[in-house]
């Protein structure tokens, strides 16, 4: 199985800490080592880096971990192949654009018989069933709205839809963003956090590493980690339902 | 203005040497410090970087100057702002997915008045002419081809007359590859050189640097290097054409 990590904050902030934990489960403490990858939206942009060797052994996670990258939105995943061989085409988190916005999705689980027919202008370049799933959310939302980027509460509403109907296939654990919201939805198994003032100390399940927040933050900070599996020991995670999309926006989830 | 920087080759080769010297004139030899960015074809895949720091100071370049990625197909871009502000959506190149493959567009020059009706699935993300001209590109050659990749002759017919009615709007050398050709066409100023056996010893123009090329390749390699002014003093770089389209396969330009 592979693992999902998202950040959704009111002000950009790094995602070192939680990095350093998540990627430890690729090749380190868990058996995730077919590749990962992440990507972090700063203003409308998208800095996405992905790679087939296992985090722990990677370059290119070596300057995650050291570099601190400030981002609201941020998506990474680390991958256990299910489906689709290890290549750098079949890492996640995919990136696509659509009505002028960049638009990141990364998948956890495994879909069976999922063909969804893909007649609009998005076609998958590699060969798993998460960038399929991707293709089709994005042809349908397309279809749906049209030309423009819709309100929240009918994007929301549809992606909803999509999801429900791409889970009756399998798992479909998966992450969205279009760079102001986190759309996050759960078949089987997903955790978040809301870390706000007053800020406390956070000690990494995977790493010999802990962190106070209160040091790095503002009172105004709000920051949510939404992940596969809990990344920190002695802090309250709060479980995803079987069937249920949550939507952070600056830092929260929305009722 | 920019630089552009290619490299097409026949066997994966690290752009390691030719980067390096491009990078000093981000911010070093020359006055290109409004951001840089580089694309890597990996199969079917692409690591794509980008950053708005001037590439001698990014930790992002020094990853890549440090980091041997092999490639067949790598286009740079380090800018000098002249339409859309500082920020990481305007970087160059930029990635798009058509017929199920990505492909990677940087533009150097300075279009006026360019504002094609963009009707079709791309839309810029940032504000400048050249994503717009890359939107247009593969608008144009989804209306004109549809659902599947074509042949090379037609494509390149194609990319060759959409380049033409560009560049009516003002400087237009620019980039452009699907992973398995790399396109490059002249208004101003580019030059390329293939190396190939027997391999030489090269230096470069804007660092004290030297490689010997016949130390690190086999006799059937072949590179294209690609770029808007000579990197190396010692070799032999061919000017293009005001208005050419060259193509370049497997590390040479088609006749």
């Amino acid at each position: 199985m592979c693992q999902l990590l998202g950040m959704n904050c009111n002000v950009p902030t790094d995602i070192v800490f939680s990095f350093t934990g998540f990627a430890t489960r690729s090749g380190g403490t868990d058996a995730h080592n077919d590749g990962w990858g992440i990507a972090f939206f700063e203003g409308a942009g998208v800095r996405h880096f992905v790679d087939y060797q296992a985090a722990i052994a990677s370059p290119v996670a070596e300057l995650i971990r050291r570099f601190p990258i400030k981002s609201k939105n941020v998506i990474a995943h680390i991958r256990k192949a299910t489906q689709g061989h290890v290549a750098l085409e079949n890492c996640h988190p995919f990136v696509r654009e659509l009505w002028g916005h960049y638009f990141v999705f990364a998948h956890n689980g495994d879909l069976k018989g999922f063909n969804p027919e893909l007649n609009g202008p998005y076609r998958p370049v590699g060969n798993t069933d998460s960038e399929a799933a991707f293709c089709y959310i994005l042809q349908e939302l397309r279809r749906q709205f049209g030309d423009a980027l819709p309100a929240l509460p009918p994007l929301r509403a549809a992606i909803e839809k999509l999801c429900a109907e791409i889970a009756t296939h399998g798992t479909f654990n998966m992450m969205l963003s279009d760079g102001s919201a986190l759309f996050a939805h759960c078949s089987t198994n997903l955790h978040y956090i809301v870390r706000q003032f007053p800020f406390a100390e956070a000690v990494l399940c995977d790493e010999d590493m802990k962190v106070d927040f209160s040091e790095v933050t503002t009172p105004s900070d709000r920051v949510a980690i939404i992940v596969t599996e809990p990344l920190t020991t002695n802090e309250t995670w709060t479980q995803f339902k079987t069937g249920e999309l949550k939507v952070f926006i600056d830092g929260m989830p929305l009722p």
